[in-house]
């Protein structure tokens, strides 16, 4: 069967040969109730191998491995405020997020791990088969591989079925990307204790629960563009499988990309590093680095200790967001189609200025009081009836670097008084459009792909 | 007429109603001898407002306006050099290249500019209606402003049929990128003396002789994708216009994007600033900066007079390359469509690692002599036979930052004894396929795109 085929029949499977979703839901509690997962916070000075370098310049570790807390300036003339400085995350090496998958009856099914990540909510969530850094990856540096790894060093270009550059988040982090890649492989495999199979229509529903689906997993799953057979009769009540079935787009691509090219030449933005400790508005305490208001997000000091079958404990820096965040895409049936009011939104750790995001992304401040009315479509999100809301649930960033970071996902369909008029920094862009454009390096953000990796066409 | 059959009628049309290519070329000839242009090499001390800094670190103008020539330390485990230094140009504004086009008796004609660039083989060439800089648009200097501003600047949504971001020479320039754009006008409009209009096939044909068209047209002209109705029946011997009737791929879109993801995520491009004065190899003469084996190019001190209807003079650094280079594409009919052997290349000034670029590209080095046989189908192109020959010219960088730049563009069809095999970071891509990657920003190079805007379907 063909690649694609084969992702249209697993996002409509429900029915796993091994575990139905009940199962699973219990096998991910089971994990989480046997691990033991501690982190306190620490002062700086109690960080094991992390030092703050160049009179309070850098935050990293001794050996340069791993990440860095540096600071940055920024000038734009996005938004409101044309000139700041932050703390952000500098992370330069790739980080490789990878599955396996096998066909099991005609089914694609894909192999994922409970991971336990301290950061997160949940500490045990479904993440890919495989997150590993390029040094893993290229063997720079031989010592413990992670399981699986040589399925992935190994692969032959046949056994590719997807393989993208995606960008990490904007606002947290420096211009970090990550290899997405999906592999499948026809021979018998081992499945170690705390990994699973599941189909892609399991994967989605899960996504729709809170928690239980990690950021890796979401931002792999959203590379896979279902491509519908234009003939074909589902014979489905799935508002995203009927509509999609017949693609009549508001705007032609070669509209989009002209709107994409007129925000990134209207933009400017200008990132250069700064000294942590010269940051204004930022203070750096024994225990953290804070907005003198207390807003955004903290750098904080991490003692780590996770016991299930073997102890482990380590230090490090993490960020502590100030706040819940907000994501929601509002979408429309026009011309019989559904579509999506995407923005262009400018991070300062974007690769390339602008980035397409979620019709709603409010990250950084709190979108309950910080006086974000004027927000486009927040207020409308919020006040979205029962019957328009096809999910809304709270994910989490990654725990590995984020402590308890979680947002609230919405995917909102729009009544018939929403205006066909859009503000200047959205447009209206169909599913298929936005599977084509995710498929592109650096055009869709995480927020964007973790939302459209949430819809379920079951 | 939608836009994309005017692109498609303005290629297929060689009769312009008011000029042939006969006496386009004359006229072209007029301009020339109607201009003196004088260009001698000076000392650095004698340019005029440019000056180094800090210590021989940086070539700049007194106003940090125009460009900067600046050092870099590259890193890569490309090729076979794992380190070095070099100058580069440093212009971080995005320009503007612009066309004007109206739709006379049903066919788009293009106003293009004959305009002086002092670094030109031939001083006068055609170029888009506008190049401007990006302070030129957003008005953010009043003064003197370039012939039809205002119509790029108040055009509508609708006027606009392209816009794209497009990347500049990576080997030359430190992530430079211009917005391409062209508008369609309704209105009657004033010509002004140097200004012509041109068909699509015109201008494609001009580009198959030497130093006619410049680099900024060819790159705009590049975007456009000629979309061929499938069914259409076009009686026609062009080969590029049967053959991408039926496009029957080799690979799919996946299949590129994971070649190109394979080959970001395989290769690791690190640039750090340095001191002019300090790069390894090279050394700062009193008229000029230069490799100490004179390889490569040279920075100069230029100064300019142009002398038509008013005198204007000036002073300016250029770069002088230290030789021709050569730059092909080869094809070859697969699957009865024609296919391209595309390149990943690495340059030093990439936006994103690698770019795709022509089959063979050799510009910094001398192809003919310096030991280069081992590089892929160098060999293949050079021995081509007559009939393998699409088009072989000499076509000129841009005159306005490099003294008599011109490179060898060559299109060869292959013959049925080239293997499909490919070496590892060549692919094969259909016309259809590079028309589609082009149009997403940073994926085409400059060379690859001027060589493609020169296929003709006439």
């Amino acid at each position: 069967m063909k690649t694609k085929d084969l992702f249209l029949a697993s996002a409509l499977t429900l029915e796993n040969k091994f575990y139905d979703l009940n199962y699973i839901k219990k096998w991910i509690k089971v994990q989480n109730n046997n691990v033991n997962v501690n982190i306190n916070k620490i002062d700086f000075k109690d960080l094991k191998g992390w030092n703050f370098y160049d009179e309070y310049s850098i935050l990293k570790h001794e050996t340069s491995k791993f990440f860095s807390i540096e600071g940055i300036d920024i000038k734009t003339n996005w938004g409101q405020v044309s000139n700041w400085q932050q703390p952000i995350i500098n992370q330069p090496e790739i980080g490789y997020l990878g599955f396996i998958t096998k066909e099991f009856d005609g089914v694609l099914y894909f192999l994922l791990q409970a991971k336990i990540e301290p950061g997160n909510v949940n500490y045990v969530q479904l993440s890919p088969t495989l997150q590993a850094t390029k040094s893993n990856y290229t063997q720079v540096h031989k010592g413990k591989t992670p399981n699986y790894l040589n399925y992935f060093t190994n692969a032959t270009k046949n056994q590719i079925i997807l393989d993208q550059l995606q960008s990490e988040q904007g606002a947290r982090f420096l211009r970090k990307r990550n290899r997405n890649i999906i592999i499948k492989i026809e021979e018998d495999i081992k499945i170690e204790d705390n990994f699973i199979w599941l189909t892609l229509g399991q994967i989605k529903l899960l996504m729709q629960e809170d928690n239980l689906i990690n950021m890796d997993t979401r931002t792999v799953i959203s590379g896979i563009s279902i491509d519908f057979d234009f003939n074909a009769n589902f014979n489905s009540n799935n508002v995203f499988l009927n509509s999609s079935n017949k693609d009549k787009p508001l705007f032609s691509f070669d509209e989009l990309i002209q709107f994409i090219t007129n925000r990134k030449c209207f933009y400017d933005l200008e990132v250069s590093s700064i000294s942590l400790s010269k940051m204004k508005n930022w203070i750096i305490e024994k225990d953290c680095i804070k907005h003198v208001e207390n807003k955004y997000f903290k750098i904080i000091a991490a003692q780590v200790s996770i016991e299930n079958r073997e102890v482990m404990q380590w230090t490090q820096p993490m960020v502590e967001p100030s706040q819940e965040g907000i994501c929601a895409f509002v979408c429309k049936k026009i011309n019989n189609v559904i579509h999506f009011i995407v923005q262009a939104k400018l991070e300062a750790g974007n690769f390339d200025i602008i980035e397409l995001a979620p019709t709603v992304q409010c990250l950084t401040g709190n979108y309950r009081t910080d006086g974000h009315e004027s927000l486009p479509f927040l207020k409308y999100v919020l006040n979205a009836k029962e019957n328009q809301i096809i999910f809304d649930t709270l994910q989490s960033e990654e725990g590995g670097r984020f402590y308890r970071e979680q947002n609230r996902n919405l995917l909102i369909m729009s009544d018939d008084n929403l205006s066909n008029e859009l503000p200047e920094n959205y447009i209206w862009m169909t599913l298929n459009q936005i599977n084509t454009f995710i498929k592109y390096n650096n055009y869709f953000n995480i927020q964007a792909r973790s939302l459209i990796a949430a819809i379920s066409y079951i």
